[in-house]
């Protein structure tokens, strides 16, 4: 077996994940947990860290890259933000090293977006974007990063000009918890892609994006007078909020500019469906393989062989 | 003094309205309580309704009208749906009775929109429309009712054409509550319709609504770059939903109807300055005036002097 060279990590607000790496660039072994952000401001972030870097039968002194809400003002060590617009080759070197006795250890930075009228900022996605840069290369492209902030960007010649966040993920979670279409959505299982009802509220709120709260109301207003189901009416409310969000984006968007589509599992099915049907066809990237080579990018710059 | 003659009852989700009327037609007393359905359908309806009638003095014998969500489903007696196109002459012979052995209690349906493209339901609102139809005359208008569920009516020569509920109310509660808002929005007091933050959010998703969950997080990325006060991130959520409402309400509006604002308090003055903000100068009615009318008007047809 190939002796570890670093492990890379993406410490997000609510999940951890770690690959060990080794000389040749293989992963030698991979840990996930639910020990993000917020869990480690409670607990320390150094013993979840060397735990899982035990558990994986790590040197003692062997290097780590992070990326993530690790690096927020409430995280590990803050590791601020590179402004936009922002070369993807100035990540790494805007890293911060965490204090510690036998590590040496990186945070990448965040990026932001400093414009009086649309404040943005992200944290893990930039490096999911340096991950990416390499398969998309250079010309205009705008990545979309769904998740429950998603993120759309624009990215020139492996330069991000800007980008939007759009609270899709975290909306749909709200509101099917909180709101009155709690009762209509509550017993929903999961959907896909090809489900009937949210094809069409993509559709309608890609096309009549002011009508979004309105459509979110039918989801109860359908339950009452028509027996809508929970499934197809939890397919409706993403569907609608997906919709708004490529609506929002593409009302922002260059023309000729090709879209990729940066996401993993079921959320790259929903919207590339989505996309589909808003006449869109994104290349499509895996986004846990983007941000482990996002990592991999930045540990070759940090600690050349 | 002048003698009773009937009660009326505005009984909300979470509120209880009751005014003794005298034969002249003047508010002889009033009562106000958080007795709203919920409360009600577990301590029982009869038991709150008695003892505010008791309070205010009103003989044993003397009739009650209701409108609201006493006559859901869920509430006292289900009072159902009058479906549009609905005349609102139509709304008082389909009241429903409540057995009681002593009053003549009745309460007032609501309004259902049974297509399957927008199913929508009203409930309370179709007796404001009454009493503000008086107000307005013939013609066509446009009646913007907000609150939790906004409604927007398109009211012909005294006919129900449609309407359209948006969630704006309870989204601006639960996004303030239960999302990452939360924390930029927690110290913020009341904020009227001056404020500038306000103004702009609705300017801004009124001209492109796409953007709204952008403009949302906006809130959130303004307070960590630029502080954003928590007045005015209050202030910015809030306006950017109702500039959404406007926008959606005006894209399926018929161009010529005069707009009526029919709202109460600082929500009043709230949405006046949206609309104004968006080019709108409605006709403003009280919503309390307006509900009290409608049981009115209902009353008298019911219990012809």
């Amino acid at each position: 077996m190939t002796a570890a060279s670093y492990a890379a990590v993406d410490w997000g607000t609510t999940s951890f994940r770690l690959w060990l790496v080794g000389e040749n660039g293989d992963v030698l072994a991979e840990r996930r947990s639910h020990e993000g952000m917020t869990t480690a401001a409670k607990t320390g972030f150094s013993p979840i860290l060397e735990a899982h870097l035990a558990a994986v039968g790590a040197p003692a002194h062997l290097p780590v890259v992070i990326c993530g809400m690790a690096g927020a003002r409430q995280g590990w060590v803050e590791a601020g933000y590179l402004d936009t617009p922002a070369p993807l080759s100035g990540i790494v070197g805007a890293a911060v090293i965490v204090p510690d006795p036998n590590r040496d250890i990186r945070i990448l930075p965040g990026l932001a977006q400093r414009a009086e009228e649309q404040p943005d900022v992200m944290r893990g996605e930039e490096t999911q974007l340096l991950g990416a840069a390499g398969t998309l290369g250079n010309g205009n492209h705008i990545v979309c990063m769904p998740g429950t902030h998603s993120k759309w960007v624009r990215l020139t010649g492996g330069v991000v000009d800007g980008f939007s966040t759009f609270m899709t993920g975290e909306l749909f979670d709200v509101v099917s918890k909180h709101s009155i279409l709690s009762h209509a959505v509550a017993e929903g299982g999961a959907f896909d892609g090809d489900n009937k009802s949210f094809i069409e509220a993509v559709i309608r709120a890609g096309r009549n994006p002011a009508m979004t709260t309105n459509l979110l109301f039918t989801v109860r207003a359908g339950q009452l007078l028509h027996g809508l189901p929970a499934l197809d009416a939890k397919a409706r409310l993403s569907g609608t909020l997906i919709g708004l969000e490529i609506a929002g984006a593409l009302s922002s968007a260059r023309p000729g500019s090709g879209v990729c589509l940066v996401a993993s599992g079921p959320l790259s099915a929903l919207y590339r469906s989505a996309l589909s049907a808003l006449g869109l066809e994104p290349t499509i990237i895996d986004a846990d393989d983007a941000v482990r080579r996002g990592l991999a990018a930045a540990a070759c710059t940090l600690w050349p062989a």
